[in-house]
């Protein structure tokens, strides 16, 4: 019997990434569009995977912007509730993909359906509890215990850690319009480019301003460390790209946490504590493949 | 049958407090006594439960202060490890225990011992994630996700979370030896005492100290909300007998939210949100009877 084959739809605030495979060394078709209104959109995702030709589908997954509702016994299941993106609030999302297609529809946010691609496919392997970053126009956790991604009330909403910002040797407020100076305030793509006045990417990576970065991702991972106690952490994004942020954010973690915790992971092997995502700029797109199969295994 | 009879051990760094009973409306005997070396502390523990008169205990738990392996797959589970107490450095502590009763062992942190109780009797019941956070000599947390205590790596140590801390308005360097200006050197026990330069039970209840310690204790539970998403936060240690702190530490974490967690639980009900614990002081060795019950059903 063949493998069964999955749809996974990436939901970001810019563009929707759907695909049909059965993980990532069999991506069978891909396809890319702008995300617009709601209806038109995922219109557009339904057609494709509709007019795909590779075989019938047990499962659609969802990794979505959000926030979302990700509780399957809620009634508000699916739904992208009070995002900024003004014409997707209160959204119902996985209902009209579940009714045109009548199949399973997993439904999570965008980086704990990353956090579960890595844990099935890529960095976070046979790991309990890992922690997937995104660093890009917004900075997102998300958090994987014994291979489920974990919600509690909501979700984790991991950019919005308080931290220490030092005024004097980085005047910047912060561009979190909420709480100004929280981790996203502080280093997400827009307020580096706030600083600098260009883009992170134009931005040599020896400039200083990346010091400054390294040290409030450290610091925001030494307090991920302290309340998840995660085996693995894996920094994705836009950000990320810039290379020479992880030898800094992992030296200052091992001074921040001064030996604390005494973690061999965490002492002598901080280069794999610390880490890219495995699955590359695929997370997004194979997290979603990850959580159709396991809405699919849940149904069965 | 009668119900079955429990053992607990509450494991603190100055005192044990021994129980047998099977809940908190039936505590048969009890005993405390100072903690002193390992070996003659342990087996005053064995002593008692060997001497009770109750029937055969269906299990032994202990909550201990740590760090700790609560790992049962390691083969130092059960041990004291690098704590700062000297004598207890690399003790194994379930060992003796078990051998010397024959029963199964349950072993886990004191805090995620006080949160399985609080979960299994007190102000946690049927909720999925609830953090149980001490503020006394020191400050530690445990985490309960779906009924179990979680630990990942090691277990989390969420005393040593870095907040913003204002120099200008509390210049007080911090008292953690290993952090300096973490939650635990700011608002513990020690740290408020090193302030006042008297113990924090003889000072004020409108002292402007306690807006400051509860300023830090309030970004520090914005960072388990944005982190962990909990369903319930529960606050008990000594330094919170100062009910004082409750309406002030609610209320900023209100402000400090700012509104992005839309959930009514905060911003409707942040009294029953942010909680003392259900179990009073008798968190910890009712804690440790639960993870007797718990090591009792894993073993069946």
């Amino acid at each position: 019997m063949a493998a069964p084959l999955y749809g996974g739809i990436e939901a970001g605030g810019t563009k929707f990434v759907c695909a049909v495979g059965t993980g990532p060394d069999d991506i069978r078709e891909e396809i890319r569009f702008p995300t617009t209104e709601p209806e038109p959109t995922i219109r557009k995702a339904i057609e494709f995977f509709r007019n795909q030709e590779h075989g019938q589908l047990s499962a659609i997954g969802i990794s979505s912007f959000g926030p979302v509702d990700p509780d399957p016994g809620s009634p508000t299941f699916g739904h992208i509730t009070t995002t900024p993106k003004k014409p997707w609030l209160h959204t119902d999302f996985a209902g009209p993909i579940h009714r045109a297609l009548a199949v399973p529809v997993g439904f999570d946010t965008d980086v704990n359906g990353a956090a579960l691609g890595e844990w099935r496919w890529g960095a976070g392997r046979s790991l309990n509890t890992i922690i997937y970053l995104t660093v890009g126009t917004g900075i997102g956790g998300g958090v994987l215990i014994d291979g489920r991604p974990h919600h509690g009330m909501i979700h984790p909403e991991m950019g919005h850690v308080r931290i220490p910002h030092d005024r004097t040797r980085d005047p910047f407020e912060g561009s979190c319009p909420f709480h100004k100076d929280c981790l996203e305030g502080l280093a997400s793509g827009p307020a580096i480019e706030a600083r600098a006045g260009r883009k992170g990417d134009s931005i040599e990576p020896d400039d200083p301003l990346w010091d400054i970065i390294a040290e409030y991702l450290a610091y925001s991972l030494v307090n991920y460390i302290v309340v998840l106690s995660p085996q693995r952490i894996i920094l994705g994004g836009g950000v990320m790209d810039q290379q020479q942020l992880f030898p800094k954010i992992r030296e200052r973690v091992g001074s921040f946490l001064n030996g604390y915790i005494q973690s061999p992971a965490i002492l002598d092997r901080i280069d794999s504590f610390i880490v890219p995502p495995g699955l590359g700029n695929r997370a997004g797109v194979l997290g979603a493949i990850a959580l159709a199969e396991e809405a699919a295994h849940r149904e069965q």
